[in-house]
């Protein structure tokens, strides 16, 4: 994709200064922009602007100053990038309909508007509603649902009887409704407890790669709508997690634990099994949380505490080596009194 | 699914209470429970029983009070509910048989018992015994063995050489016999250090989604039997698991480490490498196993300790703030003093 | 694979000392050996060697001691040991070319040294270039470039636009070019921001099982040429990552974090997005990087500090009960003065 200077100013509706003939060829950041390229600016950077390696940048209306390339000048820069970033992104296109290299299984319903791609899986019973895009080798299980607008990237597995919402985006390799982890112990041995239930995720759900949810022992295991999860995530049986909640990478929810509304869980957290977090609460990364929490919480370390406390008892412990000299110069004072 | 009360009273020979016309649409947990659904409950959780949601509850013929609802009175509530489990979450049919979409190398042994799915696909040489299925889109590589009455879910690898073992289960998107991460460095240059070993998973092992068991450099990866292993752990090379472990979500054992037998590593645990870690013991979530570690040991914390030790320190450190008090009042009177 | 120990010794130019006649069925370490196996060892072991259970032993040149088995001596045992895996693990053949049984979208160029397994994925306009080997089950996005001599396995995911260089190795299940995690929130609401950049693998990476590399924001996630990432490895969008680096397992990297050249990262490691970490540098397994670090740094804990720093202070924190009773003590000297 390349675009001349003056064709770029047209599509945005800016005011061009400068060579209008000169050949834009990519779309950068500022740090990292080369010959060819064009970036944007706010008020704030400008002077990184003016000495970065891009061809042309586009800059607010309102800077008065001089430039030292062709600008094009615009109210809201970020704005007018974003559309551009969409026009030099050349869409990919994915034939409607059902690849004849996809197996589809007996008494399948899918939309004629759905998409399913060469070397999908789509078991028996299930259902594809419209719009939705099932990537190459990509299991659906029987009778799983999947809603409309959906889209489910390449090697997901997404076991039976298992159910996710409309405008969903389920990123590669993830895997919805493995077993949960479930054993009875007797001298030792291990035995399975069949995990006969499944999990549900709600609408307007994205999950990253490698993203582990099990199905409930019975029941369901629920993501809330709204609710955005990264990569290497994993969701243990039975858990209920409420809606528009963040849960940041590599972090762990053990079995049947209930999570309120707008929680926030920054990377490799950690929960133990059975308990209730309450909503609109933060944990910093690394939380390890052991029991019951309150709503409205802003937590961190493990054990968990609140972040004020956990921040104080991390400088502390910073004193402790200096809180050792004072002890023994007292010791030493009081022994040379006693002497 | 659907059945009449007294039908289902029937099936699990027990004594019904109430109106058997009634319809039970599904099965769920008391807290759970919606109308149309039983419940079951033990002695201890009857109040709750009485007042769930739920159209009609099992319950313990030793139970003699007065229920709101229609019940089933049984000996065992949980066995009789385990029982309608399986008849209300209907098997999923797979036939028997390799499918023509499935690749299936040269000189390949395959059971006339066993299952192989659509897009599985398997390497020259390798061997499926009777009773196993293999999911679409498993990669079975070359010369690998797979045991009897198996299930290896979607999107599985078995790399080339390994040995999984009968009535085993693994779950979707893991990777058996990767490549341990082995290499040598000259001059800030890293160089791949052959691995030709390979992964021997013993019977009756479990794993779960998103593990990575790497193959030995030399040897073999053991897996021994009886093992539960959870998502997203990680094995690294020449590592010998014992019998009957239960290994929780995103541990990682390093390489060349020996877990004895009857070993449980709570969740998000940590080992260094070429340690002996002794059987019989249990290591808390989060711990970090440092060095070699005795059979029948509790341990928690990173650097490891007993468990005991770990909470005594957990307690002491919170106290930390108020032995800094202390000792400024104690500088203050000795200060006094010397005045 | 069977040989006697006489061609064994022709093999790798080896005096043969004992019965050249008997049978070498297969190469093992010193402390799995079993009959028939052949081991080797250096002079160190050489005690070990002699009571090991393999059949022969290949020892140093130099040892002119008694053995109790048959031996071979060489110069370099190891480098001898290495030849012979070699010998002994024969090579899987995989024919080169296009399977007919893989997805070739529109306007793809594919080397005709290239090997396109079964049920592998390759996206319109994608290149393959020579010498590269796709397994099955991978998927090769729209637009994506994999250099020569590049082995992808099975089960990876490669999304479009993504660049992969020459003589990479990418293990099974690995996700390059997922979405980053990027939303904005306005009243509890998550908007999805468009991730339209791509990732960046640069030449002789090897990147193990489960690891997931989140394409950029806008512009380029870059791995450096000759770095090693390990299993379940989370690298955020935007990061760049320096050359010759080691990435153990678990470790997270979050968004827009630059790394130097030749740092360590053991396993479990955490970072904090948008901070850089200066070259040459090793951070112990479980450190929490939470701000910029400078060059030629060994740091550990969380909050990161210097190895040595973290030592102390791990030794100081187990002096803290005892510190509690001193202080216990000072107080009742006191308390008895005073009274």
């Amino acid at each position: 994709m390349e675009k001349i200077l003056s064709e770029v100013a047209l599509i945005i509706g800016g005011e061009l200064s400068g060579d209008g003939g000169i050949k834009i060829s990519g779309l950068n950041r500022l740090d990292m922009a080369k010959e060819g390229d064009l970036c944007f600016s706010d008020e704030i950077h400008i002077e990184d602007a003016k000495t970065c390696a891009a061809t042309a940048v586009i800059i607010p209306s309102s800077y008065n100053g001089e430039f030292p390339k062709p600008v094009i000048k615009v109210e809201n820069p970020r704005a007018a990038f974003a559309k551009l970033l969409e026009i030099f992104t050349p869409k990919i296109e994915i034939p409607k309909g059902i690849s004849d290299k996809a197996f589809i299984g007996n008494n399948v319903e899918i939309s004629a508007d759905a998409t399913i791609m060469p070397f999908a899986y789509i078991g028996d019973g299930a259902k594809i509603a419209s719009g939705t895009v099932i990537y190459p080798h990509t299991y659906i299980g029987h009778y799983a649902i999947i809603g409309e607008n959906t889209t489910i990237y390449s090697n997901v597995t997404i076991r039976e009887y298992c159910k996710v919402g409309n405008r969903c985006v389920i990123h590669s390799s993830t895997v919805i409704g493995s077993d949960g982890f479930g054993f009875t112990t007797k001298e030792g041995v291990h035995t399975k407890v069949p995990q006969v239930g499944n999990v549900i995720v709600e609408d307007d759900v994205e999950i990253g790669a490698h993203v582990g949810i099990d199905r409930a022992a019975m029941g369901s295991t629920i993501i809330g709508h709204g609710t955005k999860i990264d990569n290497l995530v994993h969701i243990a049986h039975n858990c209920k997690i409420g809606a528009n909640c963040l849960i940041v990478a590599q972090t762990g929810i053990s079995g049947s634990t209930t999570v309120g509304d707008n929680v926030t869980f920054g990377g490799q957290v950690g929960t133990v099994g059975h308990i209730t977090i309450g909503g609109n609460s933060i944990y910093a990364a690394r939380s390890g949380i052991t029991k019951n929490m309150p709503e409205k919480f802003f937590g961190a370390g493990f054990p968990v505490q609140s972040h004020t406390d956990w921040l104080r008892m991390q400088a502390t412990l910073q004193k402790v080596p200096a809180l050792m000299k004072r002890i023994s110069q007292l010791e030493k004072k009081i022994s040379e009194k006693e002497d």
